[in-house]
């Protein structure tokens, strides 16, 4: 079938990202919005655009129901979830597929199958994927726990079965403290959670995160696209990804490839999809979780491989077969990308919404900015407060992080604080340049301190406004030859930092 | 030697996009600029910025003396010339080297060799170049004449020494017409030029010009980095521009690369170089000239090659070796460069100079914009009313096309006249779609008749405007559900024709 008509059930950045890959290929596009974006990009971009509810996620970008039916008034063929929302959301994907409307994703089986860890686990039990060993179910039994741990060796790291977000887990680096800390982690389980089983698995010391991207289309072809890392990481958040590691050699890519294809396989995947892998110090990788989805990270991929993941959903979704076969793929040169956030790094990353004032992307050679905002826009407290995501792409990764320091140079931004001042941080740390970081990257390195210049947003906001009224208004006296303009026209450099 | 801090003798974008490789490099820069230029975004982007005379180029950016005395104060490297300017001045590079200063370029002598037809094409003749066939030298007796064309074969292109820009030549189709335009031809040259000497040569119908990049190295090394076809050009002026070609064969491609290094090599070429040729329908080629600088349609080769070509042409100028062969070199994906001009195409291309009131870059994947102007700034009256150079890049010319019609769409520009729609009618165009199209292009089908709508200016602007005040102040009246929002809010996809 020919997609004729696509409705994209997200907002910002990715909307406009679909947006632009469907116009490219001919196919027109409904935004939805909330009654808080009524004055988005996306709803700008669209050929037609409904608003579904109030600001609150769950009452608009989360109302399926409601979606649904604004495709079969408005005769869309297909549904792009774009990522977070409803992307991940078997039911949802299921009751598209019921209204004769195409999810562009996945089955909704491969979803639920993917989207619990348990049932992931058992799928692909029957291929030859390394996880992270450990007990394969919950234990409470100390001599049992014991014998496991001395099996795979300490440091081992106890995760109460309840838990989440580090809550209930402990390490244990040598088999004297195992005891103590085993019958600590079962009662504090058994408080906080009122079940006090635990798993074990052996703890990675110095992990990095690092996900292959796949594609499979409907007729049983899978291919990988290589890997993305994505260890800087701030509260479990990727904050920089960048396409390839720096770190793994072609056998080990290879290896992680076979194996994603493998994750993807063992749940009859197709479309765009993401095998989350833990690396640790000897390059040995275990299977984290797959992401039934586009990830905010794909543009990397993309950079490297020069292939349009969207537009590869899209065809795949129409049942096309993949145009491509995996040694058709290459790696060619080196992508960055940062989440530039409204966030404080001064503060805690606390979300810093307002206005922006100012707002002048980088431009030039090897940079892609995919945003959802303009100058004079304000940045709505209701979702995700990321502002845009900045790629820079080069020859190789020297270069690719030299570009990335200059094109954050070149941001402007006024109005709100922002992560870019974080994230040169991150581009400058020996660590970031030698390829030795690890999940831990930000809670081992960064203090605010760090910041080679904590915001001058006074500053800054005053700078570019004079900047920006000397544009307006021609001056006419004349300047003597050879005398350096004032750093007031020359605050560009300085503007961002 | 390192560079730390060039000056850029030049204006615009080419200005900026030195200035980008330069700061990636950690080179401080410096700019020139008119006092019609004060404003100008290369003047804030650089580290310092000096007022080197007025708006007139030759009382400005023209004055190689005033350009060598500001490095001199303030202490400059290295100076690099961009395009047009001082960039082919041989006696400029001269004195540049003579001040101690660095010239980023080719030698003078190469400059010089190149410069001129005539030496030019005694350089290369100990080279095996092919040269399009015709005399030599100058003739004025007809049966002589008669003799080489019949060598050579119809149709002929008869041409004044002396002339230039189209003017005193004839082409003849047939024999028995010789001796009669011949005479014609004479006799014209004389009155408009005092001089009846003309040249023969013969006639390509269908040419489409072809240029292949070189980069040379100051220790003998010569690389070409393929080949840019730029046959849609409008009074010798190239309009969009793309990388590789969609006629050449690998093989012509490998022997066209050869040529061009030989042309290089035949003036002891170093630096960035491109060595334009002349080819016929059959694919054979012929040298037309060399030029010595950087061109405007760099970026199409930086984008399949992945060389940042400003960084090479400063390694280079450091004396450094290439860091990579000839055969590290591969093309990736498809390029594509438009030109856009604020010029009427309704009105034969005139110059619309003005405000920039609506200035929006059209954003996303495989999208680069090089550009010196900002909303709300003026188009000088004294130089080239280029705006921007807009470039699109994918994996094959297919999606690069689609893309760039998405690009141009998106571009959103009010307040002057511009060239983008007369560039989407060349993209939809089957002629330039099939890569049947040569440097007759323009004339043979373009009317502005054929622009799909011919410049709502007032009805943009207007759009703009409204979309622009939605942004400001937030609505607040809810809309309802599954209503489709007013037109104008969906400005944005029709706003640029």
């Amino acid at each position: 079938m020919q997609i004729k008509k696509i409705l994209i059930a997200n907002r910002g950045e990715i909307a406009l990202r679909v947006m632009r890959s469907a116009r490219e290929m001919g196919i027109r596009t409904v935004a939805v919005y909330s009654e808080a974006d009524r004055n988005a990009l996306h709803v700008r971009y669209a050929d037609e655009a409904v608003c579904i509810g109030p600001a609150a996620s769950a009452q608009s970008y989360l109302k399926g129901d409601k979606i649904i039916d604004v495709c079969k008034k408005l005769g869309v063929d297909a549904i792009h979830p774009g990522y977070g929302f409803l992307s991940e959301n078997a039911a949802f994907a299921k009751a598209v597929g019921e209204a004769g409307i195409v999810f562009i994703g996945p089955s909704p089986e491969s979803i639920r199958i993917m989207g619990d860890k348990l049932t992931a686990k058992a799928a692909v039990s029957k291929f030859n994927i390394p996880m992270v060993p450990g007990t394969p179910d919950a234990v409470t039994d100390i001599t049992e726990a014991k014998r496991i741990c001395d099996k795979i060796g300490y440091p081992v790291l106890i995760k109460a079965s309840a838990g989440g977000g580090g809550k209930g887990m402990r390490v244990v680096d040598h088999p004297q403290d195992f005891e103590e800390q085993m019958q600590r982690a079962v009662s504090e389980a058994t408080s906080a959670f009122g079940d006090g089983s635990v798993f074990i698995e052996k703890y990675i010391i110095s992990p990095k995160h690092i996900e292959i991207q796949v594609l499979g289309d409907q007729h049983g072809n899978i291919v990988h696209l290589f890997e993305r890392e994505c260890s800087v990481q701030r509260r479990h958040q990727k904050v920089v990804e960048e396409a390839p590691s720096s770190v793994l050699t072609p056998q080990i890519r290879e290896a992680m490839g076979e194996s994603a294809v493998d994750v993807a396989r063992a749940c009859n995947y197709f479309g765009a999809g993401t095998v989350e892998f833990i690396v640790d110090e000897n390059l040995n990788f275990y299977f984290l979780e797959m992401n039934t989805r586009l990830q905010v990270e794909h543009p990397v991929t993309e950079q490297i491989t020069g292939v349009d993941l969207v537009k590869e959903q899209i065809r795949i979704a129409q049942g096309e077969k993949l145009s491509f076969r995996q040694e058709d793929l290459k790696i060619h040169g080196h992508a960055l990308e940062i989440r530039v956030y409204a966030e404080d790094p001064a503060n805690n990353f606390l979300p810093d919404i307002g206005r922006l004032q100012t707002y002048v992307r980088p431009q030039g050679p090897g940079i892609r900015v995919d945003d959802g905002f303009e100058q004079g826009m304000d940045i709505p407290i209701y979702y995700d407060p990321m502002i845009a995501k900045l790629i820079t792409f080069a020859k190789n990764r020297e270069e690719a992080i030299s570009r990335m320091i200059r094109a954050i140079d070149e941001y402007q931004v006024s109005g709100v604080q922002t992560t870019l001042g974080f994230c040169k941080f991150v581009m400058q740390h020996p660590a970031f340049v030698s390829g030795k970081f690890y999940t831990n990257f930000v809670a081992r390195h960064f203090t605010p301190q760090q910041l080679e210049t904590p915001f001058e947003n006074e500053a800054q906001l005053a700078a570019a406004l004079v900047a920006r009224l000397l544009i307006q208004q021609k001056q006419t006296e004349a300047v003597p030859v050879t005398q350096p303009v004032n750093a007031g026209q020359r605050s560009w450099k300085k503007n961002r930092l």
